[in-house]
């Protein structure tokens, strides 16, 4: 971290708030240069309050020249983090893993079909949710603990592991047994309470992007899992809100570059509910496989036109074995597996 | 809600989609116009799924005509509501409140003279933060259980009611007896396990909008609140996330008018956090009571500059003081009192 | 501006780097302090080309520490400017400048009655488009050279200068004699070859913000036309683009004390465009006089339901007179006339 | 379009209103369901004003139909359009168009030097800047016509067309003998004075879509040049402007299936400006590529770190060349050539 103070700030101001900022455990150079003058921080200055010193009225500005995250940073963990899910299901290696299934669990009948048939086209762990957060309190809400159940029993039948969203902290304990990652919502990325206590559940988290957050604000919410001990957690790109209206949200493919280059672990792209409506989800999914991501989710269903939530997003068994075809031409010109 | 079938579609399969669409307990009924085929719903449509009706091939587009909130909903509820905090306390009403604190509860002898000072030039509510949310692990938390005793013995000895952060479910009990209105952070603004449980927790909630949250998603979380029986609610508009990079966030102040049109429920303006930096907090507290706020939210600060958080968005005692004189004119002007 | 090196800079590094960019014509002090490099650059660094350096691998960041606009900029230029449209008619002074109108400029009968209706409740200045840019180019776009005759017509009547909307270097000359200000709309504020002509028009320019652009880049277009030697720029703010819908534009309010700070230049807001439904064009003034602004532009129909532009956010006479009455009650608390 | 009436409207005002909509030429047929009222509008209703129309006290809401562009719409043109720039060089058929070159041009060793080495590399476009739009007007503001005519002899040299930027309606004939393809940039998307020019300037238009416009104003701006006679519009997507600050821009990868599904014209995507740095531009360009895009424009330049504008985004010669081998092997894969 750097300050820059004002040209008009005195030698005295200057060692006096040097001073004062090793309160933060940090060691504070001023440098005196010919119309400049700086303090050099060094240490770390995570804890350093950016905002208090921006009060200092000979302060001008402030530089953070370290990246707030530590244990999600690549340049203290250069290669990349992999993390495997079920024997033999490991994301962020060569093999890119597509998870898929429907965006709630409606039935056991409904929740085996479409586990077996996305199974057949190469996906390898089965999504559905149990508790579904909506926008209305009036709409569908999941099957909750049933919905649990049900995920549980298309992994015993099916071997493909579970992941499912959860959006209390209450509920790690219910969850635990019959998941195998459990999925923050993009609505729940800064709910601190919530990952606190999934950086003590042992098992992986697959963090979705809030809507509305930054990379950086992304990466320290992983942060916040793996200060509680728990590393395995995988970023998902899943669209942003921008002033556009014609899609649900904006994908920001670029988020598939820039978080790999910052941080060490896994990005994996959710084209469905970026888009929001079913024939995007294919060119987006080929878009986030060249861009270099490492595995992908999407919604299908047995029947997208009566399905009790997102219908209009969701992929038919036709359609994503189609799309899972194509992807795999791309996945190997980029040198992936899929 | 109105369907608008595609010129092609035919009289049989839009009678069949009629039949169809009743499964949700709303009547359909088909009206065929020269080169227009509309379907319109009678009943309440909250439930309807738009989405899986997208899908039908035959289906151009969906217009809601009824907002999808109800009991927050002005239309079902012409009058003003009015929530009263403590005896003589009340939101809604010709008086303007001002709650006033500090950004984090941070001792007994900061808290207490912050208490005091702004209870001298006004403010009727005192805020502060015992549970804070932080974008970082490393930074300070708040005071936790301790920081809610502190605001406690405040509000013993100044008998202002006080209105602080929850920020897990699990929290309300504890809460229960500390405060006199529980605060939903923007963050969690849509966390529905917690706006549920405040649905029955028999105090009034403050909520603020998401940053990145529409003013239809702000109600429809009141709306979660209000479902579970709790009617005081206080919508509270602190700035959204813009591309503009100058301003911490941008107040959104026609959320002002719009807020009170669409709803029945109290509306006031937080200017500390839209805005980020102190010298901001007048003039957009003026703006806020001029376009017909109910009341503000400010940061006030016994040493700013040595704030635990958000010091550089906090009044000092001065500025408060200067700030509510001069908010007198201005309320006085749009006929309300302060 | 400030460079910072990374740690691992070379003295040699840096000393090329220092002398490389002299060719800027500004001193580079390089300053070494225990852990931290930095390069302050002395002169007028508004040239240096940030992107060129950002490539060199030993550069970990850059900081400006001017602002980049030099004759808009404050610190130059303490002072408030006053700008001159008509004999008594002062654009930032103590008395707030109404400018009010049309839309779209109709008829001979429309802009003449308009403007003796808005002139008998305060308005000072009239406003009417001739040039209209609209999105589709089957929409009405202006009577162009006839409107502004119209326009020309009805100041010679009323006494009104007249402020109306250029497009088209090409047009100044024919806009010279028949209007008193040129209007530069949004989608035309980075127009630069625009700007740059109407740095020597030698008449004041009233400058919309872009509604996608910050306030620096505001500013700098702002500085694109004092640079060519015309230093009378009013501007003004109108709504900003964000993922909100139920708004037509977001009013950024806060750019009223923001821009008022950075710059010297008059500050005016439009609330019709901002809100784009006049039912909210009151309230944002308000909410725009409490703030500090300088003024308000306001359109004004004779017949809204019939106007062949933006119809939906034009105030009638009878809500222009209201406006007006309850302006004055606002402007006056916060020191101003109306 | 059709028209929603509040449920209290009268016979007489709906039949006097459809009445009145007749004005604008097009057939307006109510039509009265059980509890609700619409009118369905048929012929061209892209002159119809929605916003008078919703000054109607009695009108609930208006739903557009049809897209309001025409020319530039799928549904009346099934097939691609192919437009092409030079013999062999078109863009919009199976094989994939890159067009490359630096910002500016800045000499003519320089030019040529470029243009040989993306030739080389597969690229069959030369990009470059002669008259640069820079949102200060202290940085290098390009050759101008000196500019013009280094690509000139860049294209007698190579054989390879020419793209570059125009932003005044006054220098179409100046650029009309110099360059094959006029470039209209994101900050001119809304020109329209210029778009109504090129209309009939008789040569291929590549439009950049505006960094803060929806995909429908995208297409109006192209129905402008259109509507003029001029169908050969090549659409370029190159980035949106969000909160999001660590890329310059973010590129709206789901821009390119929407484009083509709306749209017959090509599409394709500038990944430099839209990552704003050189180590993005291969992942974007990969991702643009397996979206469905039916070209690139890249920026090279011979010495980046020395470049006049944009350094920090164009690559290297080498760079280029190995972003030129990895592309071929994602156009093969999505059955395109490069």
């Amino acid at each position: 971290m750097i300050i820059i103070m004002k040209p008009s700030a005195t030698r005295e101001h200057v060692e006096a708030l040097s001073q004062y900022i090793e309160r933060w455990n940090v060691k504070a150079n001023p440098i005196y240069g010919a119309g400049t003058i700086v303090i050099g921080l060094v240490g770390d200055t995570g804890a350093v309050d950016k905002d208090a010193l921006l009060r200092d009225p000979q302060v001008e500005n402030i530089l953070k020249v370290q990246e707030p995250f530590k244990l999600a940073n690549r340049s203290f963990h250069p290669e990349n983090s992999q993390i495997e899910l079920a024997p033999g299901v490991v994301v962020g290696g060569k093999k890119l893993v597509v998870m898929a299934g429907p965006c709630s669990v409606e039935s056991e009948e409904q929740i085996i079909d479409v586990a077996r048939h996305v199974q057949e086209d190469g996906a390898t762990v089965l999504r559905g949710g149990a508790w579904k957060p909506r926008s209305s309190p009036y709409s569908f809400q999941g099957l909750k603990a049933e919905g649990l159940e049900l995920l549980h029993k298309a992994h015993k039948l099916t071997g493909m592991p579970i992941v499912t969203e959860i959006t209390n902290p209450a509920h790690i304990e219910l969850f635990h047994d019959k998941c195998d990652c459990f999925q923050v919502g993009a609505r729940n990325m800064q709910n601190f309470e919530l990952l606190k206590e999934l950086g003590q559940a042992g098992k992986p988290v697959l963090l979705k992007r809030g809507f509305a957050n930054t990379m950086e604000e992304f990466l320290m919410s992983a942060e916040y899992i793996m200060a509680g001990g728990n590393e395995n957690v995988i970023l998902c790109e899943r669209g942003i809100r921008t002033y556009e209206t014609y899609t649900r949200n904006t994908l920001d493919i670029s988020a598939v570059p820039v978080l790999k280059r910052m941080s060490h672990l896994p990005v994996i792209v959710d084209p469905s509910h970026a888009g929001g409506i079913y024939w995007m989800v294919e060119p987006l999914a080929k878009a986030a496989v060249a861009a270099g991501a490492d595995g992908l989710m999407i919604e299908v269903h047995n029947d997208p036109a009566h399905a009790l939530s997102d219908g209009a997003q969701s992929l038919t068994y036709e359609s994503f074995h189609e799309t899972m075809t194509n992807l795999r031409a791309v996945a190997q010109a980029v040198g992936r597996e899929l």
